[in-house]
């Protein structure tokens, strides 16, 4: 694939969502997503694809029928973390339609239907539980509580399907659909720089480390920040501050990562020490034992502090998700099919991680010479962004024709 | 004055911007304020006083003419900080009212004017500067800033004046209303337990202890939570965590306080390292060497954990106040006035601290039997009230009768 042709597709989406600073701000069923999802049909109407979108909120355009066979699936997101890069998710579902015109330009006749996916609400931004649209296609989560999950402005995913003409009444379980796919490959920016000291452009996945997210609250005791003497007061925000260096040092000492960010401070007013502070915690490791060892150590030192600060800390977690280990045969098959890519894991999830537990599954990543994900600065070259819509197109001839 | 008839017209300000948690949101120009503002106008209207409004939205009920003569002003504000408590303001206000009435029972007829004042923005909990209103009032500070101030919307006090039909092209200092001011009485409830240690329901201040505001603003590399590497991070919620714990440490230290109580996290994401973190500092002490050895203290301990966390520190003063010590003479006299009152310094700003550089200005304090302010809890009791009604009124027949 020629750069100028890719980079003619990606800068159709470049101002969709995007702020003054740089960042996107795609949210599921905002008014960016929906741009998004527009955009998505014309592309599947100038390549005479059908569009569907699935009882779920994920949309699909099919090369073939897929109800008559097992299908292919390619695909990614479009939403964004708040201020999030351009190429987390949209990379994956440009190259795919770019992937099927190389398919085409070669003369391919695929014996089985290729779908391209955008799947709903990948980041969590909106609605707090990442890959949202695959965890309801799978069943990983619960239609009636998927519903009830609220945006910051206290909306629930039900009212936000709603106000866009969407049934949320039918969310839940497609396992028809499940049956009928063979495979999925998601191609996706790298989020790291394993790549970039591989020198490809290119690589093949071979696990999601486990990973999860956690709700930390933080209880005291308002009063005066002038007037209250430090011995009197029960302030959360001390036991809060304490337990993000804490979350730091175990992540280090035992070989994951831990972060924090996002945090809730109520009433949050300068001159008021707050009654509540509530925090997110994000933390992944190499293996389970090792992410278990973080939690363990965080949670002990954690309900410490508290007793001194006189607060309360308690810990919930919102999503755990343990190693997924893509299939073996698969990953091997396309980094053969590529000419010999390398592998490599990743600490990110991913819809391809929640899809993985069900069918074949496979994930391409694009070289990012900086490593920087989740921000305005994530990129990739137009050079490696089409150097992996050849690498796509080379999967789904491998796996489709 | 029996303590039903103070309860009475305290309980008509009960519901007005109280949240379902039993917090107050009174903010500058807000509909709750605005309904404070028009039970001001009909309590002034039931006592037949003049009401006006002065070019900085402060609003004043007149018994008497006060361009004839050097007035004698009481009162107090209505605004709250975010889900503050009843009294902090409102029970300065709806006491001078019934001090105007234990007056009138009692056949004064005052030689000057009296007033109550019911002052704007005292919180800073909308814009951002305490005691704007005495503030501009008192050319404190520059009535183009002021006009630029924004709330968390972005909405400036400029605008918010104008939705309101009031001029905000006017705000700026008022010498000929100070000048025609022969002293201000502000009666408050206590944010400590000092009277209750005294078993005296009413003190007078003597001095309001330095404090002030301070920015911190904490820049790092926004990135992704999963997949960056702990060495390869600079996240400036470290710093800030790291900058909360100190500046406790410091104040305990020093003998003085410091509250962080509000912080923004960008972009806030679970799953995103924060580029930048904004928090505000709150730090009071008994003298100004102590502030500046707290502030001076923690800059350096902020600057070199931002060393190792590849972040930046900063940090700017918003409002710094020097100890105001209250007029002498006027606090005896009224101490003597009220049989003998103790007298107290506080750790917290007021408006009164602001005239006392301009007038004879004096602080009465009603008990605070939990010492709890700036939150639901905070509390006086009606027998407390009652007889801070009636040292009100001893204060302003001792002044203007």
């Amino acid at each position: 694939m020629d750069t100028s042709t890719f980079k003619r597709l990606w800068e159709e989406l470049h101002d969709i969502g995007r702020t003054e600073q740089g960042g996107y701000r795609r949210y599921a069923w905002s008014e960016a997503d929906l741009a998004c999802r527009n955009w998505f049909r014309r592309q599947a109407e100038r390549r005479d694809m059908e569009v569907e979108s699935d009882r779920n909120g994920n949309l699909y355009a099919w090369w073939g029928t897929w109800r008559t066979g097992e299908a292919v699936l390619t695909g990614s997101h479009f939403d964004s973390v708040p201020d999030g890069g351009a190429y987390d998710g949209p990379l994956g579902i440009v190259s795919a339609f770019l992937a099927v015109d190389v398919l085409r330009e070669q003369g391919a006749r695929p014996r089985r239907p290729i779908g391209i996916a955008a799947f709903t609400e990948e980041e969590g931004a909106r609605f707090g539980v990442p890959c949202l649209g695959t965890r309801l296609m799978t069943g990983a989560i619960d239609p009636e509580r998927a519903r009830r999950l609220a945006d910051a402005d206290g909306a629930t995913l039900g009212q936000a399907m709603e106000e866009n003409n969407a049934d949320a009444g039918v969310l839940g379980p497609d396992t028809e659909r499940l049956a009928h796919l063979a495979a999925f490959v998601e191609l996706h920016i790298e989020q790291g720089r394993a790549l970039d000291a591989e020198t490809a452009p290119v690589g093949v996945a071979d696990a999601i480390r486990p990973h999860g997210r956690w709700r930390l609250t933080f209880t005291g005791e308002g009063n005066h920040a002038g007037t209250t003497l430090l011995p009197d007061r029960c302030d959360p925000m001390l036991t809060f501050a304490f337990t993000v260096l804490a979350a730091r040092k175990e992540a280090r000492l035992a070989g994951g990562v831990a972060t924090v960010g996002r945090a809730e401070i109520d009433p949050g007013a300068t001159n008021a020490i707050p009654g509540r502070v509530r925090a997110w915690l994000d933390a992944r490791a190499p293996d389970e034992a090792t992410l278990g060892q973080i939690l363990t150590g965080l949670e002990s030192k954690m309900h410490e502090r508290a007793g001194r600060d006189g607060t309360l800390a308690a810990i919930e977690t919102e999503t755990q998700t343990g190693t997924v280990e893509f299939d073996p045969a698969l990953r091997d098959r396309l980094a053969t099919a590529l000419g010999g890519a390398p592998t490599l894991p990743t600490g990110a999830g991913h819809d391809a991680g929640v899809l993985a537990a069900h069918i074949p599954t496979a994930m391409l990543f694009v070289r990012n010479r900086t490593g920087v994900s989740h921000a305005p600065a994530e990129t990739a070259t137009d050079d490696d962004c089409a150097a992996g819509v050849d690498a796509l197109a080379a999967a789904l001839r491998e796996l489709a024709c």
